[in-house]
């Protein structure tokens, strides 16, 4: 399959109209792309923050009995996104939307999945029972740190899956792909990575890891063998690019040729780019979910790619709105 | 009456146990002020920010069918502070708490309590469903910027007011107050004005202003008479001062004497310090519940001063803790 | 496919039809003049009471899938009018209606907004709640006592104005408006009095109280100057009249030339109409939100007059219907 | 079993505390009998109307904590006792009440228990909903018109039998009552007829009953036989009595000997009275659940008798307070 | 009136479509003649159990924005049969159905509708209320045990009678229906037999039964008489048929003429099969909302009888889809 | 750490009193063994099934305020045991339980924690949900398929791990454990098999697998090492012991020496037992959590054990009685 660039002119007919599809300020250039792929203007909203720091969401056009998506992804800073969101979903909700789909393209709290130590909060689950509370009546997002947290929320979730975007990506930078080897960083990914291998028909490999404390992390071995092959390593997110360096100089310790990183989310944090910049690979591609600003892209010295993800939200929100089935997008 | 500078050693007996006041960052010399007039250690508690910034809080001692308080303030960065205090609200629950009380000194959101324009959230309302979907079981705040907001809680509100606190300061510092004059800044804060008014036994006044446009209010007329009288200004809360630096250049071009000003929630935001070093006023007060830097009462060229209300949280969780009659403290 | 950028203006259009407004027993002439308004016959229900004095409501018309309003008042006897309302909701809902509005013109517990002394039910979020359990997908109302009360619902609220009505009959009734003064009764009812001043141009005084005991109110100042000038007072409401008449009588020993009055809501119980009557005043001006019978009218003495606010209700209606905005009805 | 006129004190250990009975104004007098037998004063609290006919509801003593039993009747006015009662129960559990019982007498809505047409409200449904939106933890009540009502509540609900009391009566009124025939005076009183007809080892008979209209029953035969016997006529409920009258003068022309009637609940509203006084029966019986006022008593000509069951809702709510079980006090 | 034995087309016009109709295990003969009447194919959905005896249950359709009615009636498995229902129900609403109707012919545990005992479930309000958590918009049914169970549900619910359908078998059956008498047997089913016996204008009879202990009934009398008559016997559901063979017996004791019996739901559970065959009676019918197997039908010695009842569900069906009143459908 | 074979006799102080367990059908030995550990009776509850196949419970004891417990493990017939848990929920929630904890040993449901393909329901929350309206107010399981399910409650859970009883019991089989592999069959159980490692300090394995259909899952590589080495195979459940035949040929194949197998829930369907008897492998390990008939002990030619974790239930269930922390019990 070839991710369509443009989604396909689909008759939109549903039983809500207007489609309105709004931004919080956390990522209004996947927003705009959604709005191009879709062929739509994106709507017309203003965030501002009182002199108290409280955050005020104002929509500039109606919304009654619209279908209205409002597009905010879970990056810094995570606590006024997501209060922005809710913010925008009780509005809209006040203001007589017919129906309401909180889309996150990265909905960070979904790595507070489990219950790690006593007396902690599984934040996934909470964030989700606020959102419903605040009146979301659908979601829409891509790549949950784990699948099961999906399972948080009550409400219907479209979750889409950024694997065939980084399949492909991985084949058109590397021919042969198939003779390479996929590498999970840690236990939690290998599902992820084992699917990909499957895509790539490739081999599969993994670090097991040891948890020596609260904070520190080792690693016990690789399992597997990378000996003089290219080495494909994906994850869900990458933040400090801590466990990235110390992956690819595993793997490079062990006689890997070339290393490519692809990941859903890049949120690349603290001294994730100096990392990167430094780090013996050949490139670290990410979806558009979270957006890199063109700084970073300078910063990494080249190696940072960006893959679009912005076709598969417009047409996710295209079926959702004309109440044709989601499940056949990506397959 | 004198507020009480250190509650009596209640004996804590109570059907939950034990007591617990654990604190998140926003304000935590008034936790520990609180703690102190308890007679109890402060709860022992982390909050971190993972490498995404996502928050996570850890309650380091058994929370078990304890009476647990937690003190947070909304102040800057306020999304912060909210999400903060649901995390550690839901850790509590899901740790077994007996029963949890939201301790917030400064409800920021208080202010968004109706629909000035259309399609807007009213805030005030929607923060408080979200922290009773995460988990609080009652809440304990002062001086709300509108007393209906108590009414958007459905759990039990103890609603204590800082109106002695003013009061007690305004007769301290002006021994013939009752010569004076309360202005109130503008028709919203008239009631306050006019309670305090009526403590001090004084005159009462105040500005009528007009909105132009949804950024601009301008003054219409000051009504009733400030010359050559001793003004005192009180409002709910200062941020940037705008309102105040305006408010007192009135009551100076109309023939005040000396103007004094006390507020319950000091945020001191953007240029307020600046602003309140240079205005014609003798002593800007406001009490505790906005953590005040040392910085910042530095800066002010001494106008600054902060009232504690931290007997008044003290007596009010001991008296929730043990199933005595809040309504006594405050009359 | 291009997303229409403006919808075409609907003719009654809508996703849930047929448009029905029923009425319960306490205004069934305003309602019949709503929808002569909306050029539709008023829908036919049915209330008795069974021998032990339970209410029974009976439809006698399908409802399903059909877009619901029910018009009911809150005047006396006030218990029965909510239990009929929710009575009639609940039918409603299980007759399987497409959406139930409550169309509370005057929604009396507005009043009960707050805690004023201790262990009292803040009894206008209990009646939303009752109301919203009951079934009620949305409200209309008109002017809350305070605006704060359309936050103690979750559901969607449109909280109409009756200023604009009340502003214009001041304007047809003195054409030189603009150098009399319009009259708060109290610091509560300041907000509401500044704004018909602005649409008056006109000057603004008040009266200042103090609350003597649970039962007793005192007048201790009138802020502002009345002296020669043609007096305005507002208010949300005149029940008995005791504030009314003593705020005339504060107006004329000040030396107020006329004196107008006009409220929203027109309760006139108990010794209200000899009160009126009997007062030094031109006219006193209420909207039909409750209704005054002929007897009162007549025992007025020619004073009362009713102004028609059937036209706002059903333009809001019609708009809430076809997903018009409400907001653009009164500015 | 004989009922005890007075509970014997209960060691009232509980784990909340302290035990405190209010009533609303629908039947004190029952209230006040029901803390005799516990041995406690009646709780102090304050109903009033506002001048716009709303309620306001005030307890004069602390709640925090405490078990709180609300004595309230469905008897006139209906809709305000119900509202009453809401009220109360919202203001005691934003008091803090430990726990909220709302203890129901006679509830009214019971009969209200099916859709015997399209397009009504199943109101006791409805009813309880209500009640436990306002905040009831338990219910507490007496001779539910059908028994299953009691599913209509989620909360746990105790439900009292007055049948003992019934029996017992008529025990005292007729040595041989074995002999007599309980009639049931339609199909729905059947179960209960033949429970007391088992208690009485007595005949059983019933009335069949033919709905030709909404508003017109026809009997249709009496099904058993009556002629010469003593004949129990027992009912859940009377109300303007004209059932009864029916019953009564059916038995008489089947050649019935003395008829006794006994039924929970006596509303005793319209023409009730008079018919009683003119009707060819021996007796009327009701229990204290509705107060039947000395002018009804005295109206009656002698016919009717109160039978006493405060020491039945005094020994259930000793029982729900210490946590000992309700189900052992009647069988 | 005389029951169609196919629904007339209808033009299916519906705010949500498509109409599709699923079926869980437990009657997929009745959904398919359900789904013939409507002329439309059964939806296909597919149940099984995984290994560990998980159910899972798939949907082979789209249902975006469907009106979905799942048939599922409670028989055995009766557990398997509500979990089924229950996983269709959520696997419906996660897929974005628009609506999702519990068609549910035979409700087994509305014979669970009061508290016979304490520490005993109201197990009819549990499912109710489980089938709402699992996301049950409204629910048809077929003769609940007793109507009050109706307001056990808070979604709407049509509750069909197959009343018409039982007369219109015995009149089938019995020309002179009217010289017959209907015998209820026990008090619970008289008001069922004798509104059956007025559409039959026959006479009425009734059981009087006793408890002896939990486990032990004992009849004490007939009530009426039923020497030389045909008589009918009606209830809501056989299952082991031990009451009924009781009631037979009695009756023919008590020299009655043919004995024919006409129940809704035939559930013949355990030796119900072998005690029909060996009674005295002509006939036993019951409605096909139970499925009655051929291998029963043929050990009953041809004395069963099938009633179709499946045109009744296809018409409240088609109007519940289209809008149009289910309350004509059975009168 | 040892695992106590009985629990410290505690001394049992708790706010909520009595401390009662009660059990389902499913495994009442495990109950049985809890309560032997606490030191107390196993609680009287009675479970029937009517002639309708509809289950009813029936407590034999008051609950009162008491302190509930419920153990109810999800094995076969599944259905049954959870309609069983939510009536046994219901019942003691309506008998005035002040809590009641549902005890579930083996929670199947987790399996279904996620969307594998379109149209299908997350069962594991939806039982969760279910759960939770029927009443339950927290949850104590062990080994969830995936630690993420513990999210889809909202009620606390306390989730008890068998890891350490499965270690346990592999160093009594194997003194040089350290030296053998542990195997993962799968992607799904390299967590729990990478967590075993460590604490044996042994090697790491796991099995790559390729899902061809929806029923066909193919093995593509064994990724890691077992050649001449022990193999320890650690899974939370087997069912039909498939993939497992298929693991432990495949080891075989690579050369590894002994096999051990341990599992937290053996549930043993199907073919499970005589695969297990053919199975080249040392010995096949499961807890108690679900009960393993004699029967198949016997068949299992003596390979089946059986690991006690009564203790750390009755541990748990104490701890959560008095307060105590429960994360103290495995670590």
């Amino acid at each position: 399959m070839s991710v369509p660039h443009r989604a396909p002119t689909p008759v939109l007919e549903s039983r809500r109209s207007p489609l309105l599809v709004f931004a919080g300020q956390s990522n209004r250039p996947l927003a705009q792309a959604i709005c191009d792929n879709l062929g739509i203007p994106l709507g017309d909203s203003k965030t501002e923050k009182f002199t108290n720091d409280n955050l005020i969401v104002h929509y500039e056009e109606s919304l009654r009995e619209g279908d209205i998506f409002i597009v905010q992804t879970f990056s810094y800073p995570v606590s006024d996104s997501i209060m922005e969101l809710m913010l925008m979903i009780d509005a809209a909700k006040s203001a007589s939307a017919g129906r309401v789909t909180a889309v996150i393209p990265y909905y960070s709290y979904a790595r507070s999945d489990k219950k790690d130590s006593p007396r902690i909060s599984i934040a996934g689950r909470l964030v989700a029972d606020l959102l419903q509370e605040a009146g979301a009546d659908r979601v829409l997002t891509m790549t949950l740190h784990s699948p099961q947290v999906h399972g948080f929320f009550k409400v219907p979730v479209d979750h889409l899956s950024a694997d065939l975007v980084l399949t492909q990506h991985f084949k058109n930078c590397v021919p042969d792909a198939h003779n390479g080897v996929v590498l999970a960083p840690d236990a939690g990914s290998i599902k992820r990575a084992s699917q990909i291998a499957r895509r790539l028909d490739s081999g599969l490999a993994m670090i097991d890891k040891e948890r020596l404390s609260d904070t520190e992390v080792r690693p016990r071995a690789l399992i597997g063998d990378v000996e003089g092959r290219t080495v494909f390593i994906v994850d869900d997110e990458i933040s400090t690019a801590g466990s990235l360096v110390e992956t690819v100089n595993i793997a490079r310790s062990l006689g890997a040729k070339d290393v490519y990183v692809a990941v859903t989310h890049g949120v690349y944090s603290g001294p994730a780019i100096q990392r990167i910049a430094a780090l013996d690979v050949t490139q670290v591609a990410s979806c558009n979910t979270v957006l890199v600003s063109p700084e970073k892209m300078a910063a990494s010295g080249g190696k940072l790619a960006v893959l679009d993800v912005a076709p598969l939200f417009a047409n996710a929100i295209s079926n959702i709105h004309t109440g044709a089935s989601v499940s056949t997008l990506f397959s």
